[in-house]
């Protein structure tokens, strides 16, 4: 960490609700932590409400407004849009933002459709040509337990996978009196619990196997149909009134799937798992060793290394807070853990990492794209009895 | 526990590895802590090779002894037939012994083919009609934690079921060259992973539940096709001799579920979970509650209380070894646990306990034959491109 | 396992309460799962209510009664003492047994105060001239991961000990409610958590550090002063009657110590821990290793291994079921977790071990003496304001 | 939060290694998720060497530097001065501050003496009456699960408060090869694990059970008594040079205790538990209820309610991310867990509110002097054959 000047990044950020402010944390957080090669500035922040816009990028910290976004995407004095608005928003903008030679950071999941998500990735490819950079914004990758766990396969301590087993279980709206939302609306999200946080487990398992989803057998659900509508809006858009409204969404995926390798999967994505928060956990059984990892213990990593004799072999629960650990030696000394939020401090350093070495940061608009493909299978196999469905690969690297 | 004189309970045993060893304890220890309405007897011991089976039956604990299992079920002084041998056997012992007027105990999976379970049931029927009683032997319900959750559901502390997670993670055959064995060949086993051990989650769940499985989308895998012949062969038959033999069964499956009440379920039973031993993982999430259970940590439920405040809310650890638990009161204070072979005692409990009675023990073989329909479905399921596959429900109650 | 015919050993037991059950259940548990050299029979047992007794040898399975128990000492067809009974009995019966050429297995602690603990190791000595052996029941010993923790540190894994901290934690009588019972009076128990369960980390830490303690410092407590008589005595002796009677033990003990090799020594031993029910805690933390253990997850050991590089370093969770394990391979396949009384059983294997080999079984009297004297110590620590006070080594080899 | 304007809070922040990074990360971070009533500006950071401090400065975001303490408290644009430097320094900085009319926020250990921590409080008593306001940084308290905790036993969920048993463990010194620095110096640091660490779980235990420490019993150690030099020095002093330097200082302290209503008590400070990097572990039994924590868990708080039936009595884990739990309802939606450098966000956020409010911050320096006394006792009973020690209570509210 040195002192020498560092060349700006100007970043124009669209949405400022959760991922709004998750990603102004990073953005301001990220430079006093690692020494990058590129300043990030907050340069302007967009919504549509003036008012509670004006009150956002004071609390957030950022320099502008626009009520327009297509104003940021316009504005000369911004390098990279950064998009934290709803899944039907994210084709338009990031387009738009590529053709104005932005770079782009896109929230996931990509798009609300495998054609908006082909037109994002074509849209970032010819981009690439001009240098100008695009990335989906898959953030528990950057949990360091997550990278150390994608490390060890890579190292191939697991040796050849057999078994994934993946659950992202949440428990948001399990009661019924729960009030509609955006999220609840597939004209706004797409699907439900699947794009949500199954895009989540889709990615992190191909990331951390270094596999890719092969063909899927899937069950969707909506356990409550309709719910009470809100009293007022959200962010960016949403739904209101009075009486009921119905959900057009999943409240819960489960699906069966095959990676590249060979190896047997089952997902779970739901919010009716009561009492489970943010469980995220993923288990890979190898060959050779298995791993696990529970968001609900961020910094653990359990390893069963297979090469240990069977008197002294265990998972062995790594606390994944040492300087050796991926990300980690920026922070504190060993056994201070870290939060959800450091996940996408760690995407800014590796998006600016990148961007300042001319490379391409991952994951890409074509990964983002993969993954929507994956939740496309899901969809047309629960639609068509379980059957098992292929993913198309057509265009992923 | 009084000293008043009970009338004689005279067993004999079919079968004399881990199954039987584990039966053997039961017969000989339930009498010790619990006040049994009969006096089980360990009257004969059956197998096929003379010399093991005496030695086996001078460590068991038995009185005498047959190399023809007909024999036992011919004997006046047998009042009941114990079926622990491998699966391909099951259906014409116990249809013998019921037809004999013996009381049968099976050990799971009740066959190998749901014809056959059919038959059993069809015999087990009619016997029923003498006063003669069937029980297949799903130990894993009388594990207390599991008996206690069981008790929960049944009280309504879980609400209404949304979501079942089941697993049944060994690891025994993940080393390519662990030996073929009986329990890897269809002729004798049925199947692999899938009725092994997949059987013991189907039960499970729906003995949780108290609902049943109504359909499945499923895979099964068999990741190594050929193992290196064993040496010698095992307990009544098997496979010997040099050079490699084929796996014709499963080594894994996976299935997706519906419940009778709407629930949907994920099933994985697999040998290939490096580092998990006899990981039996049960979670359910209703509207008001949660539970989940691991066989790794087995004196333990956890129980997630919805109706807590958000404050103190969170999943309890319970260590079911209170008086106030399922089976405990006749064994040690609080806090000393149980363990694997305390199902069995307690299934020798309440077998002699239903019979005294005069009344059906549970699980009967129409339980088991409902299972089999199951681990049938997911067969059919998984040779048909993993499509949605009902359950049958005729003859089942 | 063979079925060659082996010599008896004909048991006598005095008491049939909680220690009288587990010691039954081992006796008639041991033979069916090793191949021991000598063969139990449980030939008579000892109890002062007649028709108390009658039923307890019945449901224990004892082949006579006698309610005197010198009776059992003189007789011809006993050859081994087993004393379950109340502390203050053990220096009496253990050294008419030893004196009528009668092996003896005595529950801990060894006695109620130093100088019967010397008496009897005495004794010990003496008998042992003659090839009569006695031991001392510390059975947590024989808990399988408890033995592998023994045989790490014996293996050189956690280099040079400096850190012991043990806890017994318990809460049965944390209600003030709770009835004053002969565990609760100085005269029949010696003293209260510190003799009952102190006596057990103490000796626990002592075997897995193969060193002793050297010296202490220690606060003891009764909360509550005075509780209600019960309305009937229990075995062998008890209170009874109506209104308050005075607690004349602690209800916890606390204390520092210093092991011979260094290391630094916490100990807690209380009823009052609400919500553990039998919780023992043992970790140990040496230059190379560390390890640690709790009896609420009793077929674990954790293991941390400082030769492994710090990416990859944790404390390995040890399902203590696999056939290296001691004591293991006896039983079930792994994952098939033991439970409490199973240490009970171990400890009959290794006794009648010893004694068909001729040699001294572990823990010797003098090892039980050895742990009286640290319990001594506490108990002239507290009473001197926690002073630091060594301990006495003489006779202790 | 709203966007009204807010007085500016100036702060001068002497020293910028471990404590220094985290204080700015707390500075800067605090008004972007709290509505504060004063906005901080991070004015001023103090350092003697004047390349590094420029280099800090710039990366901790502050606006400008001094290279002597000194011109920090003189300084007209400096409302409050942060002092993270070592504990032989405290004395003089907050002293100078204080007089000065700045308000301080000093870190743990107050002082490296019972004298100075006199001096300290002194001065700050005579602050207050001007209005001047001093705080002492034992950050842990502002863990959510902690701050949960004491809510808990403060709502009388505990009842009577019997037993706590805290250890603070950590590895870093493990090894005899790991530098001499000067946190292993008497004249820097005071003391070694008691004081650094020990201190922190003196005031958790303190501040949970709302009691403090009358009296305790003790044992130093330093198990490594010559270190090498390191080849260069760190920040604001430290030792440097070739060959072997003496520890002066103890590597571990264990203690018993009393506390002010009855409980008793274990302590444990170390830097020799290997495998343990920042395992702060904190249990209270109380005669109505139980609680447990672990830092390296730091999310997780664990309660037993004594009040439930004992079917479905148990710790409960409460992840401790809901909007109902202490400081999380800034952050983000249930289950995203906080990290280690949150606890100084909101020591931030509760020192700037007790300020705009007029009030004293807690931890007063009258708290900390209490922490520092029950440290110099512990060091006097260590020295005297552990003879219980009382806690002066004099100038202590």
């Amino acid at each position: 960490m040195t002192s020498a000047p560092r060349p700006p990044l100007r970043v124009g950020l669209l949405g400022y609700a959760f991922m709004g402010a998750a990603h102004s944390q990073a953005w301001r957080t990220a430079p006093h932590f690692f020494d990058l090669p590129l300043r990030p500035e907050l340069t302007v922040l967009a919504g549509r409400d003036a008012t509670a816009l004006a009150a956002a990028a004071g609390r957030l910290g950022w320099g502008s407004t626009e009520t327009d976004w297509r104003r940021v995407v316009e504005r000369d004095d911004v390098d990279l849009v950064d998009i934290c608005t709803p899944g039907d928003t994210h084709a338009e903008m990031a387009i738009a933002a590529l053709e104005a030679g932005k770079h782009v950071l896109c929230e996931k999941p990509l798009a609300n459709s495998v054609a908006e998500a082909e037109a994002m990735t074509a849209a970032a490819e010819k981009a690439a040509a001009h240098g100008v950079r695009a990335m989906v914004g898959f953030t528990y990758r950057r949990v360091p337990a997550v990278a150390l766990a994608r490390k060890l396969v890579a190292d191939g301590r697991l040796g050849q996978i057999r078994h994934v087993r993946a659950q992202y279980l949440q428990d948001w709206i399990a009661d019924p009196a729960a009030p509609l939302s955006w999220r609840l609306q597939k004209e706004k999200a797409g699907s439900g619990a699947l794009g949500d946080i199954g895009a989540h487990i889709v990615d992190l398992t191909q990331f951390i196997t270094g596999q890719t989803v092969t063909g899927v057998s899937a069950v969707l659900e909506t356990f409550v149909r309709k719910r009470p509508l809100p009293a007022s809006t959200g962010t960016l858009g949403g739904v209101a009134g009075e009486g009921m409204g119905e959900v057009t969404v999943d409240d819960a995926a489960v699906f069966l799937g095959r990676f590249t390798g060979g190896a047997l999967a089952t997902f779970e994505a739901t919010r009716f798992a009561l009492g489970r928060k943010n469980a995220i956990r993923i288990e890979v059984n190898g060959s050779a060793g298995s791993l696990a990892f529970d968001f609900e213990d961020m910094n653990v990593l359990k390893f069963f290394d297979g090469a240990e004799p069977g008197e002294t072999a265990g998972f062995r629960r790594i606390v994944v807070t040492e300087p050796e650990h991926p990300y980690v030696a920026a922070w504190w000394p060993a056994g201070h853990g870290l939060g959800y939020e450091h996940g996408f401090t760690h995407q800014v350093v590796d998006l600016v990492t990148a961007l300042a070495a001319g490379e391409q940061p991952t994951p890409s608009f074509a990964d983002g794209l993969q993954v929507q493909r994956v939740l496309d299978a899901v969809e047309r196999s629960a639609a068509d009895r379980s059957t098992w469905t292929d993913i198309d690969t057509e265009g992923v690297h």
